[in-house]
């Protein structure tokens, strides 16, 4: 947690915020605040800036906040991600969050095995934690908006070529013939597969509605390892 | 598993290979092989090619190896890395395997927890088998090599130097002024701080054996996200 992200339920009048929770044991715990520090906070969908511990108690912080600078820029991509396998999908979740893709669907593919639609990571509760956890970690505060697709063929039909439109659009495929473009540092839409990738039917789908197969070297990546790679070669960081 | 990995004593003659355990499980449960069917395989620090299955019983997979192909281009990369968290090493050790490090240091720093040092992963037969998982996923076979170095003055002032001779030597710090290379795609030496960072008298000792200190824009990512990240800026997939 490089950041504390508050939210409009934790402020008891306009400038100050009260803490309790996760929050609270990370500041005793890890940063050992006492009262009078200083600590990074940001307001959720809002700017950074720092709070004062007016208090700090065994069940609460009371932090004076001032936000002082935006947060930093939103990548302008949409990630298109055949759901992952519930241990991974957690871990993906909070890596999109610190890089700072904001627009994320979550789809089915033929080797999404069913069963991963029903992990308790897929409540709102549960997306919206690891979110936070993630743009604490990048001092983010802008939260991500998660959008569940779960059939394949009629999200790609209907809704993919709208989000495509105006965008670079690509499907991370192994084995195509084309290398994946760096530093396009604009709007991108980026379709990433399942672990052992989509079927060659899904393939076909994503280019008909617009996107181009790409691939990243000979080495297959982990989805995990994929999603950094691939938008670190397209968005140069601090650009 | 994308290849089965194979060393000198899985083979029972020149060409004929004997997998149990995890990887005739995974043959099994994973890729539902049969007698006939082709497997991709590679050697340990050799190529990469086939395995036809001979046999198939519960206990053992026979396999007529035949070598073909050299395996992926290994980085020109040296890695230093501040002992990660247990939990968090494990993953990054994986990463690294798949991504084609070939050369990593690990190393001490104020804010790795001396318990770091004591897990199990850490043990030559636990090492051995992430980093062949991580091959494994890349289908390369060439095994990375791990150092440990648990005192970080000696190892910086006397060694470090040696490695970076003829490298592009970098250390990944946020809050720099110069921003992280792109494209080196030679041979580099590069050194990543523990979850919290190089402390500053880390960092003054690291420029000074040769380093130059890079950042990799406003977000402060997780060891396990920064990893793929840099290596994704500092060499071109399939270069």
């Amino acid at each position: 947690m490089n950041l504390a992200l508050l939210f409009a339920e934790d402020f008891v009048c306009a400038e100050r915020a009260v803490l309790t929770g996760r929050r609270l044991t990370h500041l005793r715990s890890v940063l050992k605040v006492a009262e009078g520090d200083l600590v990074p906070v940001g307001l959720a969908d809002g700017d950074i800036g720092t709070g004062r511990v007016l208090q700090f108690t065994d069940t609460e912080a009371v932090l004076q906040v001032e936000l002082t600078d935006p947060p930093p820029a939103p990548l302008p991509l949409t990630l298109v991600l055949a759901m992952p396998r519930p241990k991974m999908f957690r871990r993906v979740l909070q890596t999109c969050a610190t890089l700072g893709v904001k627009d994320i669907w979550l789809i089915n593919s033929y080797k999404v095995e069913k069963s991963f639609w029903q992990t308790p990571w897929l409540s709102e509760e549960n997306l919206r934690e690891n979110l936070v956890l993630g743009l604490e970690q990048a001092r983010d505060t802008i939260v991500p908006r998660i959008h569940i697709r779960k059939l394949f063929k009629p999200f790609v039909e209907d809704e993919l070529p709208a989000l495509l439109k105006n965008t670079r659009a690509l499907v991370a495929h192994p084995g195509t013939s084309s290398t994946c473009p760096t530093h396009i540092n604009g709007p991108a839409t980026l379709c990433v597969g399942p672990e052992g990738g989509f079927i060659p039917y899904e393939v076909d789908k994503l280019v008909e509605a617009g996107c181009e197969a790409v691939h990243l070297g000979s080495r297959i990546l982990r989805v995990e390892t994929a999603v950094p790679v691939l938008v670190s070669r397209l968005f140069d960081a601090g650009a």
